[in-house]
């Protein structure tokens, strides 16, 4: 049984992966994946998703440069959830933090609190020049 | 703003949240929370979950004793996903693994490994004596 049949993609043919650093493991971000972002992310070695906001494949850092290098691919008892661990270049979040989890709730509910440094100003990463 | 005011619940009301182990980083496993089972979840200290497959409400470890006491909650940037870095008491995991990711993929596409001890048979965690 290959590895793609041990996989249950949702009813819109999706499956989410939890990128994580493989140096440090912090959790940078989690995002979806089809069977073909799947496929060129083990043919790449580069993590490849599906946007279901804009509807389109895409590769992480392929506007920002950020890209996230795999080191290691795992799957959960279930079959439902990827766990991918990667080297990331820069930063994952597209706000300019290390990783997307950059704010943490406090004691009370409505204690926020940002946790980590922001890198890079998203309008330094996404402005076209 | 509120923490619940900054999250996004899906169409059917739930957040997918990535549990990970404090003391170690590991990723344990992924599961979904409606609103209830995150205020419970904060309220109690002990990670409760919403089982779409059984629509029902549960909290882990109440009947493998596995239970998750919670650590930190962080959200993504989009606020449509949830990381909670827990103290995982036993096996993460239903088949008796520390964590659900227990199998990855090698280089082969179908050479499928797995990567860590069991820790426990699922029959000794949920055997009805």
């Amino acid at each position: 049984m290959s590895f793609y049949d041990q996989l249950k993609f949702d009813a819109n043919g999706l499956i989410p992966a939890i990128i994580q650093e493989a140096s440090t493991g912090r959790v940078l971000m989690m995002a979806w994946m089809n069977r073909a972002s799947l496929e060129k992310t083990i043919e790449s070695g580069k993590t490849h998703f599906w946007s279901r906001s804009r509807q389109k494949f895409w590769m992480k850092g392929e506007t920002s440069g950020h890209i996230q290098t795999v080191k290691h691919i795992s799957f959960d008892c279930d079959g439902d959830t990827l766990l991918i661990q990667v080297e990331q270049k820069g930063a994952a979040c597209h706000e300019g933090y290390k990783s997307c989890f950059f704010r943490s709730v406090g004691e009370g509910k409505s204690a926020i609190r940002v946790t980590e440094p922001q890198l890079i100003e998203p309008e330094q990463i996404y402005s076209k020049k």
